[in-house]
This record gives C-alpha cells, structure tokens and sequence, in this order.
C-alpha cells in the first residue's frame, strides 16, 4: 500500500488510499492575490497569519505554501521571503506544510528551516527541473509533487501525460526515491474548454494508481474555470476523483460545499470510520443554514429512510443475510 | 454501447453510459407516506399530481409509479389503482414512467394501459419473481430493473449480488430478453451500518459495466440511512456512483443539492454537451440562495481561476500543447 508521509514538527500525516483525502490549503499564494503580495513583499504577514488559522480551522490537512510575489530578481528575493513565510505559519500551526515555488533556491532556504517532514511543490518532466529539484528531495528525505508536463508544455493526450509522470518517477528511482514520495498531479484542464477533461483525468488516475502506485493530488478548481457556479462543480468532482483515485488536492478549504463534499466521500469511500468525522461534523446540521439550496419538502423529510418501499425498507432495516 | 430505450407516448429517452444520468422520480409512492396513502385510496390524487409536476419541473427524466397502499387484499386492489394513477400521470407529463409494484397483476394491468415504453420495476432472482415477471417483459416488449437479491434474502457478500444480478440477465436471454433492457439495482446498504457499503457497490458497478455490460439503478438515499445530513452524503454519493458506471436512480429530484451534484457530475462525465445544461441552470445562480453552506469569503472569490500560480494560470490559460 503507497504511503507518502509528511510531518510537521509534532504531527505526521500519511497521503494514502486508505486514508482520508487529503486536503492541501491553498490560500497562502500571492500568485493573482495582489494584495497579498503587497503585503509581503512589504513584510505585513497579517494575511498569511489568517490564512493559515483559517484553513487549518476549515480542516485543512496540510497548507502549502508559496511567496512567489513575483517581485524583480526573484531568483534572490523568493528565498528569504519564502523562509519567513515558512518559519512564521510552521510556528503558528501544526499540520505538515507543502513548499511551493518556482525558484529551486527557495526551495532548498526552505528546506533547511521546514520542521517535520515537508513535501516539496513541484518538479516537472523537463530537464532542468530534474536535475535540479530531484537531488534536493533525495539530499532532505522528502516527498515531492510531480506535475506531468515537460519541455513540449502540458499535452492534451493523457495519454503523454501519463508517460511523463512515468519518465518523472523512474528519474526519482535513479535518484534514490521511492515510488511512495512521488505525488503525481495529471494535471486537470477545464471541463469548460475539453469536454473530456473530466474522463482523462479519471482515467489517468486509476493508471497512476494501479500502473505507478502512486499518489496523486491537482490543483481542483482548476476543472470548474470559466464556468458559472464553480463550488456546485468542484463539489461533484471531488467525490469522482476520490472514488478514481485521487489522494489529495490543492484546494480552498475555507469553502463548506467543497469540504462537504470531501467529508461524504472520506464516509462513502470507507476512510471515516463509524463515519465519526461525519457525524461530528453534521450532527447539529440545519439545512435552513445552508447546504441545501432551499429547505425540503416535509414529507419528503419524514419519510427518511424507508422511501422505496420494499427494497430499501428491507435494506434499510438490516434485513441482510450472509 | 448499451442503450435501454424507455419512452412516453411522445417522448424517447435513451439510458446509457453516454447519456445524461436518468433520474427516476421516486416521490409517487404511498410507501411510508400514511397521507398519500389515505388520499389514493380515497380516490383523491391531488398529491400524485403535485407530484408528478413538480418532480418534472425539477428535472427528473423519468417518474416511478407505485400505488402501494397496503390496503387488504393488494391483489384486487392494487391493479385498479395502479392504472388509475398511472393514467393520471400519464396523461399530466410526457416524461417515461416506471411501472413500480410488487403486485405482477398490477404490473400487467399497467402495461396494457401505458403508452410508449415504460419500464417494470421490478424483478429480483426469486425463481417466482423471474417467472411471473419476465415473460410479462417479453410480452410487452419494455425493459424491467432487476434486483440482485433472491430467495436468500440481500447477501452482504457483492459476489453473490454479482452472481444473481448474472442469473437474471441470463434467465432473462432465455426469455428473448437482451441485456441491454435490463437494468440492475446492485442494492446499496446505509454506509453508517456498513462501512464498506460504498466500495462495495463501486466496485460491483464497474463489474456489471464491464461484464454484464447492463445499464444499472438504485434506490439513492438509502445510503445515507440513519446519518445526520443525509443530503451532504447522497450529494457526494451521486458522483461516485455515476464516475463507477452507475447510469439511473431511483431518487428525489426535488432536493437541490442531490440535483446539483447530478448535473455536475455530467458535466465532468462528459454527457452535458458544453456544458449546455449546466450553464442554462446555474447562468444567474447566486451563493447567497442556497447551495454552498455559508456565503464565499470575498477574497477566495475574486482571486478565480488563477489561484494555482503558474501550473492553474498555464492550465487555465489554454496554453495547451498536441
């Protein structure tokens, strides 16, 4: 069974089939949050501070996080700015973190102060990248995202993408890294722009699964771009990629109907036992709060459990022989 | 490719793994419903009407008939009702009716009065069942949801399900009754009795995709039995369901969040053509009206498509490569 392990300081978190998805905040990333980037290149972490109590509050499993302000030479001020960014949510909370940037020098500041065991975002197939980020996964002993694109840019065959997330893990096994540290991201287009964007991706994550045994995870609401009512389609496609495959995401925990949607497939795909975390959750759950858009009908409501007549009241009742 | 074809007097429907997800309205039926009951059997179907329009106007492709009303003697009694409410029905809205009794006098008094190509629900393995109920199938030439259980009662074992959803298919070849118009319920246990409720009937759709390449059902909200929030776990259930080859249930279209995750969930399945459906409902939709537990943070939203830094903004852009 694949077992990619991250830890922070004090907690260790196991990315697994078996175990709950896991869900990867987002949110500390100045990439299009300009206001954030002011911040932080102006040394104001009051965001980040937020950010990161917020996402672990909403259930975040792990936070990534990037200090791409994109600011001139970020070559030299990326790695200071991303070290500060680390040390201070690292001494805030206590879930494992994900190292995210561009600029391989970061990568490593960060990985010289990161507590625990931190999972490195990303590599790609191209050369440069290989080259460069594989020995420092090797060097600190830690997990690394695979994004499968190369050189020739992000292949709308899956089957391509396949291979390079294939090219990526045998490069990591020459470095001395195991097929268990390689987080792949197939990479999820818009369903909007392919209609069968949702289908490759489905498809390339049983592959990964069951051909690489790999772990997987993307960058989710990437699938919703450009369409109305984005939370009503990640919210379906959480549950479809978990039941393919996928392991964890990058997402927005901050939003309910996404994290619902992850908490019912945890239940349905046997990762919350006695579906604890469920009930916890939603004991107290009032659909007038939301949830539901609109309340339901009170007969429907009433009837509960034994609507469809013989078959589900025998299910129902635990009328099961062996 | 599979196609059960069900039809109104004027209106064709195809279920398939390429089609949008059938569902089958389940609100027409006095099971568990003591006050529908009582009007039916006094001969006031205000309710079934109100029903019957509101189930289509929410979007059902299909609406399940039953007449139920456990009245002594159901044999005498229920045919006559049956065919009063299915004429009802019929003759309100043109979407295709599923002919739902356990009463097979009743299903054939349906039968000759239904126009177009309804569907029988049901029959299951029980030797007298698939005597009385397939040769009624052949007669009438409509396609019937076949039950995997038998006279051993619901095997929590889903190779047994397996093995009699099989003998159905077969014993119903020998009737001159193709695959392709039958439909299998592999029957969902509530997921807060078995915890490996879901994964079990994951793995048994892909198995009746793929072996018995049948289209399949089931009575949805069963799996939720007895859980706080059952709308979050049907939610999350419909995709996975549908993303394992699931290609009808027998659910409420009136539930907003259960509708939301079917029409996600065929927008990612590829069956929504651009998304055509899924832009038409949800165009003008506002978060404030339902549908996401609690209103977006302001920041998460404007922040959009481009959240992902270089992978979501390169994906997002479109800067695609063959």
């Amino acid at each position: 069974m694949t077992r990619t392990i991250v830890a922070s300081a004090t907690r260790e978190v196991v990315i697994g089939f078996d175990q709950p998805f896991c869900v990867i905040g987002e949110r500390i990333n100045p990439t299009g949050r300009k206001k954030l980037a002011a911040e932080m290149i102006e040394g104001n972490f009051d965001t980040v501070i937020k950010d990161a109590l917020e996402q672990v509050a909403a259930g975040a499993t792990m936070l990534d996080v990037n200090a791409g302000v994109t600011a001139v030479n970020p070559n030299e001020t990326e790695p200071p700015l991303l070290v500060q960014t680390l040390e201070i949510v690292q001494g805030l909370v206590d879930v494992p973190l994900s190292i995210d940037s561009s600029v391989t020098a970061a990568i490593e500041a960060a990985l010289k102060v990161a507590k625990g065991r931190p999972l490195v975002n990303s590599v790609t197939g191209e050369e440069e990248k290989l080259e460069a980020i594989l020995p420092l996964c090797k060097k600190y002993d830690v997990p690394v995202v695979a994004i499968s694109n190369d050189e020739t840019g992000i292949s709308q065959d899956p089957d391509v993408r396949f291979a390079v997330a294939k090219k990526i893990v045998e490069r990591a096994a020459d470095y001395g890294i195991k097929p268990h540290d390689i987080v792949v991201d197939p990479l999820v287009m818009p369903i909007g722009a392919m209609g069968t964007a949702g289908l490759q991706v489905f498809a390339l994550l049983r592959r990964l699964r069951e051909e690489l045994k790999v772990n997987t995870t993307c960058g989710l609401s990437n699938i919703s771009f450009g369409l109305p009512h984005r939370h009503g389609i990640n919210a379906g496609f959480i549950p479809m990629v978990i039941g393919a495959g996928m392991t964890s995401a990058i997402m927005n925990p901050c939003r309910p109907q996404e994290m619902e949607a992850v908490r019912a497939a945890n239940v349905l795909n046997g990762t919350d036992e006695n579906c604890y975390n469920w009930i916890k959750t939603y004991r107290d759950y009032k659909p007038a709060e939301g949830g539901a858009a609109g309340a339901p009908a009170p007969a429907a409501a009433a009837a509960g459990g034994g609507r469809r007549g013989g078959r589900a009241a025998r299910v129902g009742a635990g009328a099961v022989t062996e």
